[in-house]
């Protein structure tokens, strides 16, 4: 264990890199996958489930937590990682994002955001300064800035102003997080679909010398190609040897393309609600169990999985108790779906340490193209 | 592993037997409870933990299975055990009692009951001797007859119209059953709060030499000590060497008090549909975690409890989950309820081999009356 927040690449392939994160609540192997736990749960999940697929760390909503039950309330009672039960490293988002997609009436201004709860109503205002104190509340091991996203497709005045806006908050952070050893507050790269405000964005952010990088505003709207294309702008402007993480993405296809662009960090709430509505990523692409071919199969989602809930329920068993609308579909999915996404993740990293990851997702991707059994 | 279904007392203290049932999928340690399994899933839990917790066996809905997936599907699937992967014995009930709560347009007649479907209008119709046949599609180790069952208070007249066509289905179920080496036919005693004709259908129920018998028809609206009286009034008419069980009952309190009256087997959704519903059942009583008194109580519920439900998270938590109509609640909560009424049915069934059982259920009801902790 270290006291320190560290990172270090341990192979490279192409643009791909394998590596960790060190730090005093344990080591995060990259490319990581860390599965969002909303309001201090991973949805349907026990967090000793979530551990034993294989994930290093998870994503604490701040927007969720601030609302309910409240950071000042998670830090009495010990942070959020006393109050949930995972000892383990906890990355928590600013709040801007959920503000912007959840919260009613919001404002922002220079000095920040002022919004009502979208389950109360109540008022809250948070500045940069604010966010950094209450991620700091919830006991978070690595804080990002709060930042605004634009939703794509937008005016290239709206994304630069707000990309600006963006910068000037990272400061504010970076002040406000002062020096905390053994943790990390990453700035955010905006700049929409526009690849000059992307450069100008990284450039800014990578002056101010923080412990890692992430790449926001994607997966908002845009085709997937425009989403590569602004990381092959965006990710050779950012340090090598600090994390690099690409926010809210996404399927398992962008994320063998973000990590083949340089990418080291993803977090989506993909796998956890697809679950919860019928859907089961596999290695033969995703499967829709409400589709009525399953309903006298007798064959499990994937009989090579290492998952139980992949291994030994039969299709028919879930397709039955997705139509019921029973709990145990959104458990049983959502445990195949996060043991797909971190399976795939360890293949990704091994892929790289073999230095054949290119080839690798070649295979990956045929095996999804080659898409499901055929129906009995 | 026998291959017959047998059922022997191991000991007696009062009024209570300590006995098991053995059968070819398993051994049933009575005083037993059965956690309900509606659709073929103990609603939020893997069935695994059901295992686990100490029950040995399950009960199944006939209504919901017929209905969805139909009971024809679930035999084409390999029966109700292999479906639900739950190899141990499953008592199924007869689908009367749902028909009668959940059905609409349900209509009695001496052959049968006709129905539509809750769930899309389908119209159905169900003889005792269909019954038995979908108990026996869906490989159901324990079938129940086919009864109609009177909601209380009810007319004398309809109780007694209730209960005689209950005792003639009684004998077509019979037929229908034949001989299931291995298996069983349970049927019920109905007669209201009527003492004379609860007697009339014990006797009447005893004379067809059946398996086992279950008292039906209590637990629907009438008080605890009507409920009492009435098994006071049938236990001593059935058999003491065959399995007698108690439908649909109820709250620990019940459990003790029926058991003290010579009930061996229980069923009730109420530790399950509590658990979905914020409450939680443990030594101290039944606790509400909805209550604001629980938001920054970092006290597990029960720091004694063999369950990592109850021992490992804390109120604050709970309540959060709760407050915020997490799936989590439900799985912890269930988790922790069937834990209690199985650590529950584990403690009457020391009580009542040592001999101690009036003195047990006295401690165990002061615990209750005394109360939860009080408030931090």
């Amino acid at each position: 264990m270290t006291e320190n927040f560290e990172f270090r690449v341990l192979a490279t392939d192409g643009a791909a890199r394998r590596g960790e994160i060190t730090m005093p609540r344990g080591t995060i192997r990259t490319p990581a996958f860390m599965p969002v736990g909303t309001g201090g749960t991973v949805k349907a999940m026990y967090l000793d489930q979530v551990r034993d697929l294989g994930s290093d760390i998870i994503l604490g909503n701040t927007y969720h937590l601030m609302l309910r039950p409240g950071a000042e309330r998670v830090a009495r009672l010990g942070g959020l990682h006393e109050f949930a039960r995972w000892p383990h490293p906890i990355l928590t988002d600013s709040g801007g994002f959920q503000v912007m997609s959840l919260a009613q009436l919001r404002k922002i201004t220079e000095q920040g955001v002022k919004f009502r709860s979208h389950i109360d109503g109540t008022v809250y205002e948070m500045s940069p300064e604010r966010s950094i104190e209450i991620q700091g509340l919830l006991d978070s091991d690595i804080q990002m800035q709060l930042d605004e996203c634009t939703a794509l497709p937008a005016e290239h005045k709206a994304i630069e102003k707000a990309m600006e806006l963006s910068l000037r908050w990272a400061e504010r952070c970076k002040t406000a997080f002062g020096t905390q050893p053994g943790r990390a507050m990453f700035g955010i790269v905006q700049g929409g679909d526009v690849p000059a405000l992307r450069e100008r964005s990284a450039l800014a952010l990578r002056d101010l010398d923080l412990k890692g990088y992430a790449v926001g505003g994607l997966a908002v709207g845009e085709p997937q190609q425009v989403m590569l294309d602004m990381l092959e702008v965006t990710n050779p402007l950012l340090p090598e040897m600090k994390p690099r993480y690409l926010m809210g993405v996404g399927t398992p296809d962008d994320i063998v393309k973000s990590v083949a662009r340089g990418i080291y960090m993803f977090d989506c709430v993909m796998p956890t609600r697809a679950g919860r509505h019928g859907l089961a990523y596999t290695r033969r692409g995703k499967i829709n169990l409400k589709n009525a071919r399953h309903a006298e199969d007798h064959r499990p989602l994937d009989e090579e999985s290492d998952c139980p809930a992949a291994r030994e329920y039969s299709r028919a068993y879930l397709h039955h108790l997705v139509k019921s609308g029973e709990s145990l579909a959104g458990m049983l999915l959502t445990w195949n779906n996060l043991a797909y996404y971190q399976s795939l993740m360890a293949d990704i990293r091994s892929a790289i340490e073999a230095g054949r990851f290119a080839d690798r997702a070649g295979e990956i991707t045929e095996n999804w193209a080659r898409g499901d059994l055929p129906a009995l």
